[in-house]
């Protein structure tokens, strides 16, 4: 049986003055909640004790009330537990009650929404991102996590909190995890920063949302990775902003054409450790020739470093922050790919003159960040957990890693380009002309495969076809027979084609 | 001595093709790092060995420069412990360096913001918000939640997580906690909804924040309480709206004078059941004036329902939306009082044609709820927890509202207006001419008594003086003692005042 939410007061309102009885405003009251489901079936109702209570009645009446709802059968007594509404009340009995609810919502007149919301599109959940298994992205290796020791620092925190622990807290997010983070950043990433810059924030997503309500106007130009990560476009669609897609190559965001479309950006949203989705990092030059841009044009640039623990073959690079000399950069990271995407808590680092207007504005969004997990965090840090995981990750992901791309070389030769295998926790693949990956992702989805297309990651016209492939909770020994089923798709798709796969 | 977080791989790149040798590299790395405060004192380095891992190089070079670092004191180790930065860096060679970091920072070109944000004032904490003691607003009885229940809970979803828990989950929040919201809704608010119209948000300053996204636009007029909540004005000036003060009297908000200001209005923001900070409930007359409004003139009622749940003289009135026949209103409540602030969980009621907008703005502001607490409160509210705290909650500051309003008519007899005692975990007294509501309120939170000004509330010029009183934490005990403090603060500013208090 359902467990139902039960334990409730319900919301009945006796007049003693009235001339009808008490027992029957009682019953009515009861009847009428039940037949307007307003009461569900199996919910358990108040003792009469306490219902009289609440309603500062004699209990008499109560009881004589119950006694009709229990004989005609709208109540139910369990032995030992109490009253419930009947589990098996008439279907046409509610049913109907719903109909004429639904009728009685009658939605007329004029429905005004904001303009700029219609802008955004529905929310959807394409079949290809509802899966676990071979090729999940952003999937990190669940089974992997130290739950043990996660468990016990959450036990720690819960077992006798602080009042100061259950108050609102600040928008910046709790003192001992932004200075835990600053540390990280420091040492790991090349960030300068000092913790008073540092935002806990719910991911990359607000993170992203909070510097586009801070630093864009309605209109503003910005610049943003060609093909790219489509959240962010839509966060800078909602916010009213002009998108100018600036292509990327291997060396990442190409920043003279950028200059060419647009030279008076407000903004450039750029992912140089690991672009989304084709992977490149962005070369030394690059990097340099966009802060001298950004300081000659007073453009700003949003830094999404969302999985740069992840680096195999070369030396880790310094993050554009890190080569930055005037606090041009809005330095964003996640705990997602780290830890996990549903524990919702990242950070950012702030230009020092602007943290005032992010703290007001995070502050009239949502106050702050929920408490507990930022103290648990913390503690997970300070105790060396989080170093020793990502060091443990990063081996593993490596091997899962090699492994992917030594078996895509094996089944299809030069026929698949790999792309942006060097870091993180996914590559692409693109394919040769004649295939369409938004429909192969749509079959393989209902084999359970995973493979989330390459082409919706396109603002302009000329897209290319090909898959993004996440290999953090592929299993080695799973990605053979993964990379086998891939094949086999694309052989299928390809009857009637010359081609050589 | 202080927890330093520890264990991360410093960022250090060696080149083994350069003609200075890898011991000196790393030597000078680690030094540079030191220096420039990318390290900090007592942060632990990786052994020789990971390090030499991570480098792909031999293990000899980085014991050299180990031993170097050591015997110059920048290292030091720590028997058992491994090596660590030195805890005794001299200040004068880290502060120096942190002189030229922030040099280099330089802010200098153009730096343009958003030009809505700067219409939003700066966040700051104000001296009356940061204690805990007597006439806290906002705080319920952190001493009276049942934490171990909530303990036990929080233990068994932490034992072995699903994949599933750990992932990205949907905009909306999940099912089971919108089935038990629903359910407790429909019982005890008398709102009419649906699992699927409900969203789970980060409180109700979330809910406020999305509803003004989907539903405002730039220059739209909005109806606003007067006095009214400060954060929810915060909201609409940074949505770019047109705010329409509209005066509060003892039937709540006077929808004809409202009529009067603005017939247009876009929205209405309304606190129904306990208006903030007056404290009225709104007549059965007004809500239906108002209903009929919206429906005529297409606007749209945002319902904050904080804390509807602790009423005490009256008998429960149903909320507006479960009096809306024309979905025009979107019903927003919150966990921060019946359970705890810290712990960021609200709720919402959409009207079902804008369900799909609400959905894909929230997507695109902060993807979706933490999944952990969603699931805790789940089953603390199936379990029956929630319905008896609820009820625990509502018996005993009922008593404490009513030791505080036998303790304000015995100390000031009616020389303070007494307002909004009927529900709620506060209430407010006016003053009478020549106080000054901030001004003593500072200098009572020197004394440690918590005094919310209601002058702030006041968005037009003839602003009342008064204070806002919590009594959710504050123990019947304390409040004569408290309430003789108060008296003490006012008598000693009416020194020189012909006052008979």
């Amino acid at each position: 049986m359902r467990k139902v939410a039960s334990g409730f007061s319900p919301m009945i309102a006796v007049d003693r003055k009235a001339t009808k009885p008490l027992h029957k405003q009682i019953y009515d009251a009861f009847r009428a909640m039940i037949v307007g489901r307003s009461l569900d079936s199996g919910q358990q109702v108040p003792s009469t004790r306490a219902l009289a209570a609440e309603l500062r009645i004699s209990r008499i009446p109560v009881l004589t009330a119950y006694a009709q709802l229990l004989a005609e059968g709208y109540f139910e007594a369990r032995v030992g537990a109490g009253t419930f509404i009947c589990s098996s009340l008439p279907e046409q009995m509610t049913s109907s009650a719903r109909r004429a609810t639904s009728t009685a919502q009658v939605r007329s007149g004029s429905r005004p929404v904001a303009r700029r919301t219609m802008l955004l599109p529905p929310y959807e959940t394409f079949p290809w991102v509802r899966g676990f298994g071979a090729f999940s992205v952003s999937h990190p290796a669940f089974d992997q996590f130290p739950f043990k020791v996660w468990s016990s620092i959450v036990m720690r925190h819960c077992r006798s909190p602080q009042p100061t622990a259950l108050q609102y807290g600040g928008p910046m997010g709790i003192e001992p995890l932004r200075e835990a983070i600053c540390t990280y950043l420091r040492t790991a990433r090349a960030v300068h920063c000092d913790p008073n810059q540092i935002m806990i924030v719910t991911g990359s997503q607000q993170a992203l949302e909070i510097s586009a309500r801070v630093l864009l106007d309605v209109g503003s130009p910005v610049w943003v990775e060609e093909p790219g990560y489509w959240l962010t476009r839509h966060v800078l669609t909602a916010a009213g902003c002009r998108l100018i897609p600036v292509k990327v190559d291997t060396e990442g965001m190409d920043v003279a054409a950028g200059i060419k479309l647009c030279r008076k950006a407000r903004a450039v949203y750029v992912a140089p450790s690991h672009q989304y989705p084709l992977g490149a990092t962005m070369s030394a030059s690059r990097r340099l020739q966009l802060l001298d841009w950004v300081q000659s044009s007073g453009s700003w640039i949003i830094e999404d470093d969302y999985d740069s623990e992840y680096r195999y073959g070369s030396m880790p690079i310094a993050s554009l922050q890190g080569l930055d000399n005037h606090s041009r950069v809005i330095y964003i990271g996640t705990f997602s790919k780290t830890l996990f995407p549903s524990l919702r808590l990242g950070y950012m680092v702030i230009p020092p003159d602007l943290v005032d207007r992010f703290a007001a504005v995070r502050h009239a969004a949502d106050i702050g960040p929920p408490y507990f997990y930022q103290a648990v965090v913390t503690d997970f840090i300070n105790d060396g957990h989080f170093g020793r995981h990502i060091r443990r990750m990063r081996l593993l992901y490596g091997q899962r890693r090699t492994a992917l791309v030594e078996c895509l070389r094996k089944e299809f030769g030069s026929t698949l380009d790999v792309l942006g295998a060097e870091a993180g926790m996914h590559l692409a693949v693109t394919l040769p002309p004649g295939f369409r990956d938004q429909e192969l992702a749509t079959r393989a989805a209902r084999e359970k495969l995973w493979l989330w297309p390459l082409s919706p990651c396109y603002l302009g016209e000329t897209s290319r076809q090909g898959f993004i492939l996440g290999f953090g909770s592929t299993k080695e020994t799973e990605i053979p027979n993964a990379v086998r089923q891939l094949k086999g798709l694309l052989m299928g798709r390809t009857v009637g084609l010359k081609m050589s796969i």
